[in-house]
């Protein structure tokens, strides 16, 4: 896999970026500011994600905490938290919730790295390499039944309607993402429902129901909502591009995996609609015929390039992140609101 | 397949069973009292269930209708809609939970088939031989998401925590026969510990939930829930053994499943238990080394028979059926009681 790495043009990725971010993002935008707002709430998240996974079977806090303790930035129970507090929620069950949104994210992931026949996730070996596709599809159902027990605990009919309706909404997703698999056909749109299902779901979910457990007003209800799953629209769109833009010491996971998996992102949805007949047929051979080899990825990244297909994925991804910008206009400023629209920033920028 | 069925003495199961039945069950048991009590909010809840499995997603209605239209006796649903009855329930919210209850069964079905690889359920292909592993992982999460939904749209938060407690424990369940699975020195104890969580744990909570939303005192609670526990682990038994003195035509799927998957069930357990050394090699082969052709399964069903395996799991299951009886002592005699007790007699009489 050495030596294909075409680096994006990150200048110009900025430059698109620039629509959205700060003056002062010259320097780069961090998720500091929200992970320092949450950082005692999420301390007890993260004590009642330990103790949800244990349990007497020895397999299941196994396979969880390969997966838990592997790195992920708990970005959506931040949300949720941020979320709560802002909503001058004053109870514990944020904590409960937020815990309940990483555990249904964790599931997906096991889920997903069976379905994807994944080798790799956050740069460890995906936990179905280690204990098997079983194991994964179980853990998976233990820590989606686990989240469940969690949101019941809050008694929040609200928040079980909203997170158990993500629940369905994210799996019809990724069966949408399967007929999708392999069809280079798939049109823009058609993508952008697979992802609004499968990834902007959860986060707007998770943002959700923060003022929800906090009684708030139906407006602000829908502000976050909206500010979540556009918020998760971007970080996709931005997954997509660096799939193919990163390195794997910053990603955790090799590049190319979306080729070499036969699955179609913006990227290369986009490539394959600008590049010629016989680009098209290459283009067939990598992601149908399973040709996808070290020769192929460097192939396809120039295509990429050429047709500024990561430059305009990300482009997508900003256009998403003005949209969850103004969905935050209702609610007042200061920190929490700032701390927020510089996750924005932050998400799409974090492939440069 | 043809020609290795070594019929189970069913004289010799009549007779454990005697200690249950009614003396008017030298006439078969039967299911149908139960169908006849249920049958107008059955109705119902079949309605619910086609209505809930549709989706825009072409693929979920599809592998979701394979199973639920290939003639499974709905047995739990069923138990969900008597119990709330006889707790003199007046509502609707029973129909939702029933087909929850139907839901979360199919879920754990879908995903049971990826894990063990089968071939066959319910004398049809599995729905992973038609649509992939991937389809029956993600339509799993899907089902098990409604699920949920339906669950919360009935406000009952009792319910709801009986329902998602049943999610892990199942879950739980799977995860503990995996470790199981191969291993022939598995105890009759740890073996109950399996089939308690995989499949007692959803009869009780189909049970437990009717009294509930009828506001039933903890005692009735507890009876319904004690009565479906002990009828799901008999039911399980009576199942282990059907899978090798059944036939095909009669089971819907093969004779000797569990052996091929390497399965452990506790007719094997029995057998190897009271054999030989020579014979515990035979059975090492078969479950370990996965030799399990047509002459492994016609040697496997002359030790099950020689040393009374499967009469005595059936034998056990007579005693988790006593338990049952027993458990609904409290409750009312008439015509949904005797429905219920007859059910009993029904699980442990099917394989006759």
């Amino acid at each position: 896999m050495s030596g294909v790495v075409v680096p994006i043009d990150k200048a110009k990725l900025r430059e698109s970026a620039l629509g959205v971010v700060d003056k002062k993002s010259s320097v780069a935008s961090s998720i500091q500011p929200l992970v320092d707002l949450v950082s005692s709430d999420m301390e007890k998240v993260n004590r009642l994600i330990l103790s949800k996974t244990g349990s007497d079977v020895g397999m299941i806090p196994q396979v969880a905490n390969h997966l838990i303790d592997s790195g992920g930035k708990r970005l959506r129970p931040m949300l949720t938290i941020a979320a709560a507090q802002m909503s001058g929620y004053k109870g514990i069950h944020h904590v409960t919730l937020a815990a309940s949104v990483e555990f249904m994210h964790t599931a997906t992931l096991l889920h997903d790295d069976v379905v994807d026949q994944s080798d790799m996730r956050r740069g460890k070996l995906a936990a179905r390499m280690v204990w098997g596709n079983e194991a994964s599809v179980l853990v998976g159902d233990y820590l989606l039944g686990q989240a469940f027990r969690m949101m019941v605990e809050t008694n929040s009919m609200g928040a079980l309607d909203v997170l158990s309706n993500a629940a369905t909404v994210i799996a019809e997703g990724e069966v949408m993402q399967l007929s999708t698999a392999k069809n280079l056909e798939t049109t823009e749109d058609e993508y952008l429902a697979v992802i609004r299902s499968k990834t902007a779901a959860l986060f707007g979910a998770a943002c959700e129901v923060g003022p929800i457990i906090a009684d708030q007003e139906q407006s602000i209800i829908s502000a976050f909502r909206s500010y979540g799953a556009n918020l998760g629209i971007a970080f996709q769109l931005v997954d997509d591009a660096l799939d193919f833009g990163g390195t794997s010491a910053v990603l955790g996971k090799n590049v190319g995996d979306d080729l070499r998996e036969g699955k179609v992102t913006l990227p290369i949805l986009l490539a394959y609609r600008r590049g010629t007949d016989e680009e098209r047929s290459f283009w067939k051979r990598a992601i149908v015929d399973g040709e996808s080899g070290d020769e192929q990825l460097e192939r396809a990244m120039e295509l990429l390039v050429n047709y500024d297909a990561l430059s305009d994925t990300i482009a997508r991804a900003v256009h998403y992140g003005k949209i969850a910008r103004d969905a935050l206009a209702p609610l007042l400023v200061g920190s929490h609101k700032d701390a927020l629209l510089e996750v924005i920033d932050f998400c799409i920028e974090r492939g440069n």
